[in-house]
């Protein structure tokens, strides 16, 4: 049917589904209005970012007025922001695992509950390039862990669950085809690494901490280049766990990070 | 000396450090001149919050003028929030371990660049009560992760490094008294749980993926209360961590969580 399901029988038994950190909820706001022709869903770190993405694009689907004015949908918490143009939506997610997790919670509930159909998510941001050109887009195919496999461990109260990373082929590949009619816009498909930290996770000895030499971080980063990582960020192993089990795949619901 | 220590010995031989997250630098900003008489830094997830606590410590602390036009420090970047009052500084640091983690890499690196001394950090906000009066302030004497132990586990390239996450008794002690000097201000000292994720990794049903049953999740939060944890969040273990780590212990700085 093109919905977004949420496997989660609690739900069906809420009187009342309040989505805390974008200051929405069920009988407060009347979602399936709000949201319900939604089509693509853009997320990334950054809220001034996402307010330009929802501008620009505003201005490409040639929407009346200059869209400078756009409205922070959640503009009573401080922990996101939210912007709409026609059928996009551009969300913030501030920085790691965390912080996205908790967005993504609440968005999928927010898109269930809006009866949104056929859905496609993709991550947009900035990330570290790996052996590639400085100002290149790397489309994810697959996400991986600081080990370089394609995994994502959530601790569900003392458990470690182990969730598959798998992305959307088809989209990726749609979005490499894109890249193609811009000229002089270096894109290719790779494996994008996802880290806890950005100075020692990643290898930068500009952090306040100083736990590895020089050589150790160049043989570690070769090593990921070697496993087939192009580019290095902080939130896209949980970003396609999240989207992956809740029935965001395939027809339903697409993903993928550019 | 008092002085905050980084023992990183890159650090010396660069010729300009950016705190990219901060929007400040060596060499674009005086940071001495800017800094260098902070005693006191208190961090918080939100930008608006840690805005009206300065404003707050403002008023306290009589200074000039009503404190309302207190302005962002960080206003180039939109990734964190910092105000100043007085000797005090106070800085958002969003959701989250690895968010957290940016912000306090950067922001020990300043005090250090600053030359500050005999700093106390203190991070200030909410979490989750267990089995406490709503509306109690818990004095963390602990963090602990998810399995209740003292420790915050950093990926440093792909080592798993283990950190202590042993925090300042005496201050926990004099916020303590503090608190008694407030009539009605229910106030205890207790451990303060860890996570990872809101809603599965602290058992909230209502989180859109469902792993876990209420049984389960009461037996949890049940052997959570008997190891002497009283309030949930998402930070105090790498904060702790951190904090320690860079030579912010004992005389020459002190810090703990409320």
């Amino acid at each position: 049917s093109g919905l977004v399901l949420v496997k989660n029988p609690h739900l069906d038994l809420m009187e009342e589904d309040i989505l805390y950190h974008l200051d929405l909820g069920t009988k407060t706001h009347n979602l399936p209005a709000m949201f319900g022709d939604i089509k693509f869903v853009c997320v990334g770190g950054s809220p001034n970012r996402m307010r330009a993405f929802a501008q620009f694009m505003h201005r490409e689907l040639g929407l009346a007025g200059d869209g400078e004015d756009v409205a922070d949908i959640c503009a009573g918490s401080d922990r996101y922001a939210m912007y709409r143009a026609g059928p996009v939506l551009s969300i913030s997610h501030g920085m790691g695992i965390p912080s996205i997790s908790i967005m993504l919670h609440e968005l999928i509930k927010l898109l269930h509950h809006a009866k949104c159909r056929d859905v496609t998510i993709i991550r947009i941001g900035t990330s570290g390039g790996l052996g590639i050109e400085a100002g290149s887009v790397v489309i994810t195919d697959t996400a991986v862990d600081s080990s370089f496999q394609p995994r994502f461990e959530q601790v569900v109260l003392d458990d470690v669950v182990v969730r598959s990373t798998e992305l959307d082929k088809d989209l990726a590949e749609e979005l490499l085809a894109c890249s193609r009619e811009i000229p002089d816009f270096p894109t290719l498909i790779g494996h994008t690494m996802c880290t806890y930290d950005f100075y020692e996770g990643q290898g930068r000895l500009d952090g306040a901490l100083c736990s590895f030499s020089n050589e150790k971080k160049l043989e570690y980063l070769r090593r990921a280049y070697d496993a087939g990582v192009r580019n290095i960020e902080m939130e896209s192993t949980a970003f396609a766990a999240l989207c992956g089990l809740c029935g965001l795949k395939g027809k339903s619901c697409r993903f993928h990070l550019l």
